[in-house]
């Protein structure tokens, strides 16, 4: 038997979510799919981050043990891709050992959200990012997500449908960066990204987290404010969770002897 | 009367092109319905490139004229984009004399197409770049890239179906350039990006420029051999035409009085 992990980029625009869910399309059952017809194995495949539906991933990292694998690892990325829609790519294989599990053996994962303000969105960016409206505050938005750092229980962003049971999380880095993009000549419009490394995350966290960071840009909120609502540990005191498609999983981190 | 100029973006993937056809669905059909509704004028839209089916655009230039406008013009991207698809954005509405016209005002065009190496792309890429073997031969299709520049009778890189009785055009830039793209932990793949500006041209231009550059990268043919082949004007020398969907119109360029 080899345990076998995988890098796995999509766009996560078409698909619901990667668990498998019962006649939907998801990105584990197309993975699954993608191994019975390159190996003639049916496996079942673990991911690191169940991304919800619409939510993209440039470093998802999944698994599978395979027990009679014939090719290289280094040819099962294009075998994969073979039999995977465009919108799925397997960028990376390697064998691992037999108790590695994507999401348990992780240290922390990274999450991308984000935002683009104005009136339009270019037709390249606007699969992945939300539109909001010009002129938030930056530094304040900046401000309450320093506070998001450490050891916090986060009960106030997770949504209902979260199976954890153990609500603390231990965020080590929470940032919010701005940049400008051409929108047409002389004009550009400013994007507003989020990174958040943590542990782990509850269900909709990032996005939870996102749409109450968005109430402090529009000055309905204070960082104080913001301080107090993941205090409080209550979710009815955040803010609406902001849309899928400005997510995407950038990465996971393992212990060295895991991260080939 | 009066004469709109406008900026428009799209993906071109879902599109018969720019040009309206009979029952195809086209980036100037798309336009002229989304003003029908958004003023309730029938207008025949112009515009600076006939891209073709597939092909992007991040700064085509369409004009149309008004009789009876009652927007400002800052209001009428947002008036437009709410009648179109996401996939075409216009990001400009300026008013123009009434002798612009996008095509013919033009004083230069720029395309760009992007080649992606390696065997699998990301899907945030995959729409818009030419997949090809990795190691191509950058120098030498740089100094066959450069032979491009100046004025030629460009007959070897027309495709039949061309309307233009003269095949002279004047190319001012031609260049090609890497960059490296991550792909996976540890693992870069290189985009080899083309961008051609020039005063006009010929149909199917840049990607039989580009199919006989790929000649050259992959040592089929020397740089002074592609030299010989735009000499020769003779399209049966040339290389076939790279797909459309790497090919995106950059630009277009007017004179000062015509750029707002």
């Amino acid at each position: 038997m080899t345990n076998v992990k995988l890098i796995v980029q999509y766009d996560g625009t078409r698909y619901h979510g990667f668990q498998r869910q019962n006649n939907l399309v998801t990105i584990q059952s197309e993975l699954e799919r993608a191994f019975f017809s390159a190996t003639g194995e049916e496996v079942v495949v673990r991911g690191a981050g169940r991304t919800d539906a619409g939510v993209h991933a440039e470093g998802q990292v999944a698994s599978a043990k395979l027990f009679r694998l014939k090719l290289p690892f280094d040819r099962l990325p294009v075998a994969l891709n073979a039999h995977l829609a465009p919108d799925i790519v397997v960028t990376h294989a390697a064998p691992v050992p037999d108790d590695f599990d994507p999401r348990f053996s992780a240290l922390a994962k990274t999450y991308r959200y984000r935002l683009f303000e104005g009136s339009y969105v270019s037709p390249f960016w606007r699969p992945y990012v939300y539109q909001v409206p010009a002129d938030l505050d930056l530094a304040a938005m900046q401000a309450a997500a320093a506070r998001l750092v450490g050891r916090h229980d986060f009960s106030s962003f997770r949504s209902a449908g979260s199976s954890a049971t153990d609500p603390w999380r231990t965020v080590s880095r929470a940032a919010l960066d701005e940049t400008y993009v051409p929108l047409a000549p002389g004009r550009e419009a400013r994007m507003l990204t989020f990174t958040i490394q943590a542990d782990g995350f509850l269900y909709k966290m990032v996005r939870n987290i996102v749409g109450t960071l968005l109430l402090v840009g529009r000055g309905k909120l204070t960082p104080d404010g913001f301080a107090g609502v993941l205090d409080a540990r209550d979710r009815t005191l955040a803010g609406p969770a902001a849309p899928a498609k400005g997510l995407c999983l950038v990465g996971v981190d393992y212990p060295p002897g895991l991260s080939a």
